[in-house]
């Protein structure tokens, strides 16, 4: 019998052993997962955090008894301490501390990311938290049940102002600080800079262009210390709960270990079907997916790295397809994301002004304001659409949105699908849209930013 | 002075207007129009009826004033009764009844459509209102104002289904009535079906497979008539006001009068510069646009008539441009719209199941059921996403969507823009699409429907 081995029990790893089952119930699959969950969406612990949310449950798209009962065999609290892809072993540590060695004819390394953290004086102070899994979120609500008031979130980036809302509507001060010029470092300044209003309107206190020096601390009855406040290069700030938003890093160090070679950008580098790349003694035996790998950036040609559960679950469709005769192929990223900060939507796809200059375009970029919906409607907000197009030949590079009301952000998948394809502005702005006035003005802001661009590219 | 006159003061004229003089201000630009506005959002009429929308004065995008700042002569209550393409000449009659005779160096035709009539006996009594221009919107709210009660709404179409939701919101008890299976012939009957619940559900009667056969009508102090029934052969319905939502017709008589060619959709038929084609002695220096022309339909390869603000607009623009000298272009249309009723929304783009085996693609479809955000989310609504592919290129030819809750159909979007770029289903599931729970589950609707069709295309 041929067996798979798992190791993680997230998105990427538990789709991988589910395609892969799925289509193939003769193979053996074994899923190591080191902590106590399978298939959870790790984006929506800020929901859960804000009360949107009811139960921790709710987050678990598929449990670790559902998993078993479709034949894949979990193994919780197990966590591989060692590949050998010489002899196609994996090496775990059960739940009772003993260890036990596994072949495997094909493994699947879906080990997730490691929460960005600060090494600076008292980072494990308690009260000072991030953001990852579930016992996280647990942990912030815990904190927020015993009475805390006042939170610092480090960092301005997804996870920095989902979280900054959630403990806004639990009703704590919130301060966001980041290291860069304005929050959403993925977005260009001129678009940041609606973001940092919006925090701000929303009584958020923003503090950009600083670095988090320390933690200042007060000892507990039980001997460790517990968080006070936050200092930095523009002073301290007092802290009850710091919850930490500072991107991750992709887990590798099992894979390193290993000698499997890690890419520029800090991941495993596989090929398009989701193999690990590189002179290793298991090739074509190692698939790697999710957070962990590095994914080609169709627009700007290079590897990069993007922790999101839409790139995890599709890497594991792919990994379970190929583990099952298949020929599936992962297609690239361009990078779409989206987010809100209580009611401004923010959307974002292929490359910024900045990020297309620095990946050698010749770009130009046109940003149009308009609104949600016919002016003259109830519900109309305000909507900026940013295109990014390369002069030479039109092409649209990249978008950004920052709108209120629902329905603004969304519209970043038009874009996407437009670089996706390789329109051009003048291409893009033909494209036959919906227009009612509940749902638009005449000229989509898609439509209109498209036009835009093309203007300036004469 | 070169000399461009304009019949019809609304959309596609006057952005023709606005547009020619705007780039050539040495043009003299003459825009007769017979009502009293220019430029007025149609599409806002049954929110202005809902009472979203204050004033009908809100739904002017430029009025009269605006346009003359701007150097563009219009006249308005002065309709131009008589086109002779070999003179180049119109005749125009004036408000106070006289008329003018004027020349032109380029004509542009933009004389709209007519809306659907019954002709059925009480057809012309008093509360049997249609929906196109702005007194036809306040001769329904004076109705509502007299205290109507009774509704019916002869036509379950876009015009139909908003006014049904404006008439509801007003109070009135709403009965709509369709000759087709099921209300929205533009979509497919097994998406028209959920309409159908979610109006039932809003507590709207809906009669489909029933003919209109006369109007009950009483004698008014005033010696006319006015309604009191709407006949039908499944029975008649009590109404003390009828709204027809029956579509619109192009607007030809004065075109056909002179001697111009008609479209075998009853629109002019023009080039893509928006020229009037065929043999007439005008040839061009004829431009028409907006509800009066055929558009390419770019995915059946034919002519059709689609009344639809953004056409007209696109069309004015296109005119403009050409007059002043410019090349410009209208690309053809897929199709797209979308609507409301009450919380459910209603998109559509390119050929449905039945249009496209009209159009003689062997086309296979599928439709997905899911949720407009994450499922654990508050605000989740559920929405179905169909698409139709054909068989042998797998190339998406059309979608269709239903769903509750904001952020539902203006998806149809995404699916616009696949449509328009020729991707197959395949592709289009490929795409990076926006993912966060307050937008979108894991995998976007759109994405699961791709996916879908993708698997039955095999």
């Amino acid at each position: 019998m041929t067996r798979v081995v798992v190791v993680g029990g997230d998105a990427a790893g538990m789709s991988a052993a589910s395609a892969a089952k799925r289509a193939r119930p003769d193979l053996e699959v074994i899923a190591f997962e080191r902590g106590e969950y399978t298939s959870y969406s790790a984006c929506g612990i800020p929901y859960w955090v804000a009360g949107d949310v009811a139960n921790w449950s709710d987050l678990i798209a598929r449990s670790p008894e559902e998993h078993r009962r479709r034949g894949v065999d979990v193994r919780l609290r197990t966590e591989v301490v060692g590949i050998d892809p010489a002899a196609g072993t994996v090496t775990a540590r059960e739940p009772d501390g003993s260890e036990t060695t596994v072949g495997w004819d094909h493994l699947v390394l879906a080990t997730g990311a490691e929460p960005g953290k600060l090494t600076v004086p008292g980072h494990d102070a308690a009260g000072v938290l991030s953001v990852q899994r579930i016992p996280d979120g647990q942990a912030i609500l815990d904190a927020v049940a015993s009475g805390a008031e006042q939170a610092v979130v480090v960092g301005a980036g997804y996870i920095g102002i989902e979280m900054a809302e959630a403990l806004l509507r639990q009703g704590l001060a919130v301060t966001v600080l980041d290291r860069g010029a304005q929050p959403m470092g993925t977005l260009d300044e001129d678009l940041g800079v609606h973001v940092r209003a919006a925090m701000e309107g929303e009584g958020i206190a923003v503090r950009t262009g600083v670095e988090v020096e320390a933690f200042e601390t007060t000892p507990t009855g039980a001997g460790g210390r517990r968080v006070t406040g936050v200092v930095t290069g523009d002073g301290t700030f007092a802290a009850d709960l710091v919850v930490c938003g500072l991107g991750a890093r992709p887990a590798v160090g099992l894979a390193r270990d290993a000698g499997l070679p890690i890419g520029d950008a800090g991941g495993l580098r596989t090929d398009d079907r989701q193999r690990v790349t590189g002179d290793h003694p298991a090739a074509g035996h190692i698939w790697a997916g999710g957070d962990c790998v590095e994914v080609h950036d169709r627009i700007a040609d290079r590897y990069v790295t993007v922790a999101l559960g839409t790139h995890a679950n599709r890497h594991g469709r792919v990994i379970g397809a190929n583990l099952a005769g298949r020929d599936a192929r992962f297609p690239g990223v361009i990078g779409t994301a989206v987010t809100k900060i209580c009611a401004l939507e923010i959307g974002r796809t292929g490359l910024g002004e900045q990020a297309a200059a620095d990946a050698g375009f010749d770009a130009v970029a046109a940003t149009v304001e308009s609104t949600t919906r016919a002016g003259y409607m109830p519900e109309a907000g305000p909507i900026r659409v940013k295109l990014i197009a390369e002069r030479s030949s039109g092409r649209i590079l990249g978008g950004q949105i920052v709108g209120r009301n629902e329905g603004a952000a969304k519209r970043i998948d038009v874009i996407a699908t437009a670089v996706w394809c390789g329109l051009s502005a003048d291409e893009l702005a033909d494209v036959d849209l919906s227009y009612a006035p509940p749902f638009s003005p005449l000229w989509d802001p898609v439509t209109l930013a498209a036009r835009e661009v093309a203007a300036r590219l004469g």
